[in-house]
């Protein structure tokens, strides 16, 4: 039995406010949306994350998170569009089924920024961009 | 005169922590990282935001994405990954060479989400989906 609650938003089990829908992709209002138009784009097929999604089906859905981003500036008159995609619940993904959000902002939305924090030193850096370069 | 910094950290006129090079895309060290780790992937040709990115550049540059995402998680041993993209000022985008942020994460590593404002009723978003489904 599939739990998924994607899954079943897609199979309209549940419903949702489409945005989008063709052969392969759907996308509906975040119910929870930092700003009004907050949309999650998803591949009908069920993967967990993006490490799972096969690279013909993330070329695809690509080229749609342009598609969308530049409907949702126009439909809601947006200033800039975040994308953004959290994978594994450390990451904040709460729905284990792939899903990007497209996210309309607007001036002075009041919407902050994550706050970074800066390298040690230099050092810490390089041992850093090494460790990453030899994962590949 | 080209002044774009990612410009001249490709053309390493600027230094940065290399993550990734090939011969069309580049990889370093984000140097206000989220996270220790934290990188930018961009296109070596420079384009604004996603919206002027061709689906050819689009689709390839996704792939490296997900490369980048395996890698940073094994590289610095996160527990999770977040994709994030701002496109226009509006969202955050300070410099104009189209960027993708891949950052790692970790288990309670606290860092905060945004925070969502539902909508203030069920026609509200209704509304919104049409506006957006209209836009396409």
């Amino acid at each position: 039995m599939n739990k998924c609650v994607f899954c079943k938003i897609i199979k309209k089990e549940i419903s949702s406010d489409i945005i989008y829908k063709d052969k392969n992709f759907f996308a509906f209002l975040d119910i929870n949306p930092v700003n009004y138009g907050h949309a999650l784009l998803v591949p009908k097929t069920h993967y967990k994350n993006l490490y799972a999604l096969p690279d013909e089906v993330l070329s695809e859905i690509a080229l749609l998170i342009k598609k969308m981003a530049v409907a949702i500036k126009k439909g809601v008159k947006a200033d800039g569009i975040n994308i953004g995609m959290n994978n594994d619940g450390a990451a904040g993904q709460i729905v284990p089924h792939v899903h990007f959000h497209i996210i309309p902002r607007f001036i002075d939305d009041g919407f902050r920024h994550w706050r970074g924090k800066p390298y040690a030193n230099k050092e810490e850096a390089v041992k850093i961009a090494e460790k990453i370069r030899t994962s590949f």
